[in-house]
């Protein structure tokens, strides 16, 4: 590690990665942002596009010698604003690192760079029969990286886990620019501390992760369905996934959108969704017994006041929930959350969220990955300032409530910049103590996505 | 946290923990040892039987001012020594703090006090028709605490993973007599670091686990079967694990026991169970098509070479693989391991083992977790101190066998002090030393459990 020469610029990083660095003011622009509502205070210095492991290293010795603010990207998708850039800071792009590097299928186990695009995993996978379970909405541009540094979740979690459950091994380059592998390609691995977990869901802040071997899952055999069942009241809907959830028909998938939802969707993408009086459960069932398992979930649906239900053996009934995120973009409406309930608190929550709407007087318009009780309501505001603001406050409100319920600040988005005022709601004080420490331990210099997630 | 008094002993701590403070040599004696072939360096001075956090808090924030080691116990039935006490070091004793909480049922969460035994809290489960899923051979005895702070495993692994796959959050008190929250009460939750993952696994080094919310999961419909298959080939067994685990027909445990390992099981309990050639095959499948499952499983073995196999509707031949630890106790035959491999390379791994034997000229019987690749091979040796020598050579060539493999040092039993020499083998030096970066960021003064597991 070289200490900071006077006059030294940017020139000796350049020299070490050629073209791989990039400073054009497009960029430097292009590069700052991510998809949140949260904005950089200013432009980056140059930005490193990675090839390899070694690139990654370069950059981060380089900065940490010179105590220069670095910055992590995967594809820029995540909302909670952790890969903005730092003013005058570098950023570390993982893009162009998009190897698979092997699929072993009998271990059904993939080795990736951490610049390989979400869906192109998949896709990988099932040519060999197998498939990567981690599916969030984002995943025909997110990144494995970026999946892994945010703990991504997904349609498909309520059958398969989250990300962490899904990571095996990780190579990761700490701060300072040193190398290390964590984990084992065993099912089972208890030697020393659990650094996998511990790097999954760090957004960033302990280390680049720059590969991963992730496990995969077979492909059930059989026709999937879907299904959909309409409700004319929120608490119901909310009642029924709490009994599918605890019942033996398991879902792959079960998704709620309210009626609000619906309408911007049906706006959006004219498709002749019909029209719930609350809301609508959607959601997939695999393997053999796919149909008998969608028609006893929607029985269980009726049972608990559905009036209406459908299955198919299209995914088409998915469509809808496909399309929400960008129908709810494309209002403008990205006041949003990611709120977690335990799963028999859904009811619950519906209603204490249609009470801060009247209370507020703003409408709220709610998504849900509802089998693992966790929410993305949106509050619908205006395009001033005043009106973002009088959105947060309703937004606080909501993260409280399912606070109150036992529940998380952040199911699946993490924390980044535009919840860590929200983290002491959460979390005790000596928890975020340590959290610190660790921080500290691991980036004594504080150059690695400073002041955020923790 | 009070200075270090002049004169200072013992009674401090007696006055505020009354008789919870143990001191007397039978005590000091019992609690020393864990269930390893460890031994203590000398006798502790004494054991605190905490029975709230509290006193956990008091015991380690007086051992803390003072720089007195700490060891922490649970059962004791650890088998890497992590347990064993310290010369002139102090005991933290769970095994008083058993009480079950709450058994939160339409969440499927249980909270609990470190010290409840896990076949307790099974039993306490199964009253709601639900159950505890890690399930080691040592449940009748281990305490929760202890399968966090281990990542236990079991039989039931191969269908529904570790101790870390089913910890939701976490009480733990740290090395100065601090206490914090980890996790959460939500399926999904990314909020900051997952403390929880770090402190499971983490071998009393980190902190005291005094309490704990764990995930249930529903009994599922139906008779259980058990099945059994032989065969004359160690690595046709091999592959027709490999093939069982890629296939359609999941089992809830596959187990293997090898033919050297039957004969001792019949030798210490005659029950008629059928010799096999090589190794036999026994398992569990469980919901409404278990026989189809079983019966399934079976096809598969004698595809790959079974010479016979046997389906029950009792769970009778499990009964043998429950024998095993006892009977190879009995024999005295302690020198084992608990290695893992990723499950396509079971074949070679019994090969290579088989080969070592011959070379070492050493019986050497292998039960394993078969579906999870992690193998407890344990070699014969007599009495004497140079026995025991020798046959942990042959334990460090079958370690070095399976981390060639891809594999693990520890499966499930971790590293204690008993494996820490292996540590190195496979983890690198970047690794090892963020690890000592955590434990000195936690445990600056170096008392929790020192020189053990990292
Ligand atoms: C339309 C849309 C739908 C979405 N749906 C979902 C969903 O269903 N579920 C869900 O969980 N999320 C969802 N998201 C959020 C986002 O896609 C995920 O958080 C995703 O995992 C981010 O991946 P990325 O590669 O874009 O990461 P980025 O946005 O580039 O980065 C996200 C965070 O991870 C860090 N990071 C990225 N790569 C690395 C790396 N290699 N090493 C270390 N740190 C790194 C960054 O510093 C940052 O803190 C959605 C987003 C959009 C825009
Ligand atoms: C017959 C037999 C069969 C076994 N079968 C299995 C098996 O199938 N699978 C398996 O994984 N293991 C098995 N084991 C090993 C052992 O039972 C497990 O490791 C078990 O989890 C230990 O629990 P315990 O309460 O006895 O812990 P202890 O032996 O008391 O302690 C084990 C380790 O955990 C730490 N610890 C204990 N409690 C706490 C706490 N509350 N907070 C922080 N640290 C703590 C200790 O410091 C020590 O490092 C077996 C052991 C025996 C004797």
């Amino acid at each position: 590690m070289s200490e900071p020469a006077p006059g030294d610029t940017l020139d000796e990083l350049r020299a070490a990665l050629g073209d791989r660095l990039l400073d054009d003011p497009e960029s430097l622009a292009a590069y700052a942002v991510d998809s949140s509502r949260a904005q950089p205070e200013g432009l980056p210095i140059a930005v490193v596009r990675a090839t390899s492991t070694g690139d990654v290293s370069t950059a981060l010795a380089w900065a940490h010698a010179r105590g220069i603010r670095v910055s992590v990207r995967g594809a820029g998708t995540g909302l909670s604003g952790g890969a903005v850039a730092y003013a005058g800071g570098l950023v570390v792009s993982l893009e162009a690192m998009k190897r698979i590097v092997d699929i072993d299928v009998d271990n059904r186990l993939a080795d990736v760079e951490a610049g390989v695009i979400t869906a192109d995993l998949d896709a990988a996978a099932l040519a060999h029969g197998l498939f990567f379970p981690p599916d969030p909405a984002s995943a025909q541009w997110s990144t494995i990286g970026g999946n892994i540094a945010t703990n991504a979740g997904g349609l498909r979690c309520v059958a398969h886990g989250v990300t962490t459950d899904v990571v095996a091994a990780l190579e990761v380059v700490l701060a300072d620019g040193r190398v290390m592998r964590t984990g084992a390609r065993t099912r089972k691995n208890t030697t020393g501390y659990d650094l996998t977990s511990l790097f999954t869901g760090s957004e960033g802040t302990l280390g680049v992760i720059t590969a991963a071997t992730v496990r995969l899952k077979p492909v059930a055999p059989g026709q999937p369905r879907t299904f959909r069942a309409s409700f004319d009241d929120m608490e119901d809907a909310g009642r029924a996934v709490t009994a599918i959830v605890s019942g033996p028909a398991a879902p792959e998938v079960l998704e709620l959108i309210d009626a609000r939802s619906v309408e911007i969707i049906e706006a959006f993408h004219p498709s002749g969704l019909p029209s719930p009086g609350a809301a609508m459960l959607v959601g997939q069932t695999v393997g053999l017994a796919a149909l008998d398992t969608a028609e006893a979930i929607v029985a269980v649906c009726r049972a608990h006041g559905a009036v209406e239900a459908e299955i198919s053996d299209s995914d088409s009934l998915l469509e809808a929930r496909r399309l929400a995120n960008p129908a709810l973009t494309a209002q403008g409406l990205r006041v949003s959350c990611d709120v977690g309930v335990p799963v028999a608190q859904l009811a619950t929550v519906f209603r204490g969220i249609g009470e801060l709407a009247e209370r507020h007087g703003r409408r709220i318009a709610v998504v849900a990955h509802a089998g693992d009780g966790n929410l993305h309501p949106t509050v619908e505001a205006g395009e001033s300032p005043e009106e973002s603001a009088a959105a947060e406050l309703v937004i606080d409100d909501i993260t409280r409530l399912a606070l109150s319920l036992g529940g998380t600040i952040s199911g699946e988005h993490g924390i980044g910049s535009v919840k860590r005022h929200e983290l002491p709601w959460q979390q005790d004080a000596v928890a975020l103590d340590v959290q610190r420490a660790i921080k500290a331990a691991l980036d004594p210099r504080g150059i690695l996505t400073p002041d955020r997630s923790i």
